[in-house]
């Protein structure tokens, strides 16, 4: 059953459990430090394809075999797919997932769009609006840079305050737990492998997130266009749930990088609300900002994508983690609209992840 | 409830209302047969704004604000927006909704955005994770021209095939109608105005799109790309409810145009499925084909959202339609990926919306 609580966070009684996961990064993230918890690191990384949008769609394919077959489920049994990217109408996404004729619904919150994605995975697995649902997005530093900045030929010189976009794509695969419904998720796991059963990680509450402008006109300062959002994300979903930072073991951000976390900690304190000792960023998890040349972190869709279904959700299997509060954020900007002059508005969804108890 | 027939097709078993709905289109477009029935007709498509794609946001934010009046809520009765365009990015969505701070829910399907938005409201007022829930979408002719084809200053030459991007918008909102939920859309209808009660339009089925590529490559033939998808979609939901055409008062795709609907025909008379009689396309009916140099018709997510939210609705409320089973259909490409060799993939989402007797 879903259960609002609060202003705007859902209850999933039942809790939908995610069953498969899977992560393809490429060469600069495989030197990273999150080197060795990554499913597939690619050096070439055009994937053998013709162009970086080609690659970037056949990297997004590959997070999701990745998740199926660490599911143990078939493509034909996945209800329902939600997916995105930051390509200009979603390509990566649309190109990458076409051969899987599994039912699609294509999602865009920028670089929220691994937390949205997986938001309507658990809504939909826990209404029986799907018995499972995959969530997956991508992005690619190549495609990225030719689209939102400059060709890559062109040798553009990076700000402090810019961040590297990551080439990686990471999916997760939601079930639904309850019986009675046109097939329950219990039988879903029994019959497909139990391995997953004793990770038994759930999806207890989901906080769709409101779009906050701050006011920030320069695109390559992202992280500030976003903290915003996720502060107000953040203190709803604490809010709604009559919790702090301390009832979690991590409060993980999507690419805020250094500029934006330091931004959401200083919004956050306005409300007496401290995480630092709980919050990590995805965007400067995956790269060593001291040495890999990524100014103020890495950043994309692919980023959060990446290190969720990867490091955290393989962290959470061993129960080094048990109650992960993911906060992916975006800018919703496009470089003609802030060429007009406009504001970068942000967004960020939450997703509480958990460990079930049984 | 939600509850899952045949292979792919979602009852709603408890049927979402639709409480409120508004359209707001360009000069062209209420100069064309359905001129009456829109609820705003702009003869400056600029909307006051200095470039097309802030017109196009602002005709976005116009048709919700349509809606919410139509509907007698406020904004802050409405638990999510589920909004898309065709712009990079889906600007026109975060740009034109940014004011109202309602939780936001980007969805990028092309054409067919206004079936998938529509669906997710539906599906998120059915399950209690919304209790109200706006769908809304938005094309423009001159910021799609710019950013699909040629600026308008080149005076490019269009092909037959090719299809006119209609200047609208078009929002509805659902109502949860069930109790014990958070707050029942009984409660919600009878709070704030009993003008809908009379109509009781719902959404009773939904039936989400599969990818279907038919290996078309022409930009300008838009409607023979996604006549598959429309095809495929039509087919499921017929086979898993059990129901023929005869079934319906209305077929309505979204903007297929005249190549199109004729592919449709033949495709499905392949199956033996006649639809003929029972066919209406958006893109043909917001037009006159033969005075307004339109081409092949209408297109654009825009399209099927200015017809729906205002000429089908209207009749409904009437009940001159009872039963109307609504597929809009997208073409899921990008300018680049189409330089680039690849053929067109289509998407098409059905949604079947009924009178509901009581």
């Amino acid at each position: 059953m879903i259960r609002k609580i609060g202003t705007r966070t859902l209850e999933l009684t039942d809790i939908p459990r995610i069953i498969g996961f899977g992560s393809a990064v490429g060469k600069k993230e495989g030197e990273g430090p999150l080197s060795l918890w990554f499913d597939k690191i690619y050096t070439d990384t055009t994937m053998g394809g013709e162009t970086w949008e080609k690659a970037e769609a056949a990297l997004q394919k590959e997070a999701v075999q990745l998740a199926i077959e660490s599911g143990c489920v078939e493509s034909n049994n996945i209800d329902m797919i939600f997916a995105g990217d930051l390509l200009n109408q979603c390509i990566s996404s649309s190109y990458g997932l076409r051969d899987y004729g599994i039912p699609f619904l294509g999602q865009y919150g920028a670089c929220s769009t691994m937390a949205q994605t997986l938001a309507m995975a658990a809504i939909s697995a826990e209404s029986g609006a799907a018995n499972i649902a995959a969530a997956v997005t991508s992005s690619h530093f190549c495609s990225a840079e030719r689209q939102f900045r400059y060709p890559l030929q062109y040798g553009g010189q990076r700000t402090p305050t810019a961040q590297w976009t990551v080439t990686g794509a990471g999916c997760a695969i939601a079930a639904s737990y309850s019986d009675g419904r046109f097939l329950s998720a219990h039988d879903a796991i029994t019959k497909y492998g139990d391995q997953n059963i004793k990770s038994q990680i759930g999806i207890s509450r989901v906080c769709v997130g409101k779009i906050v402008d701050m006011g920030i006109t320069d695109a390559n300062n992202m992280g500030a266009a976003m903290a915003g959002a996720a502060a107000d994300t953040i203190a709803a979903f604490l809010s709604d749930t009559g919790t702090t930072q301390n009832d979690y073991d991590l409060i993980l951000t999507g690419d805020l990088g250094k500029v934006g976390s330091d931004l959401l900690y200083e919004l956050l304190g306005r409300d007496n609300v401290d995480i630092c000792d709980k919050h990590k960023d995805c965007g400067l998890l995956i790269f060593d900002t001291d040495t890999q040349d990524v100014h103020a972190g890495g950043s994309g869709c692919g980023c959060s994508a990446s290190v969720l279904c990867s490091y955290i959700m393989k962290r959470m299997r061993k129960r080094e983690l048990n109650n992960v509060l993911f906060v992916a954020t975006g800018a919703l900007m496009s470089p003609t609209i802030v060429q007009q002059g406009e504001s970068i508005p942000g967004i960020a969804h939450a997703v509480n992840i958990i460990n079930c108890t049984e």
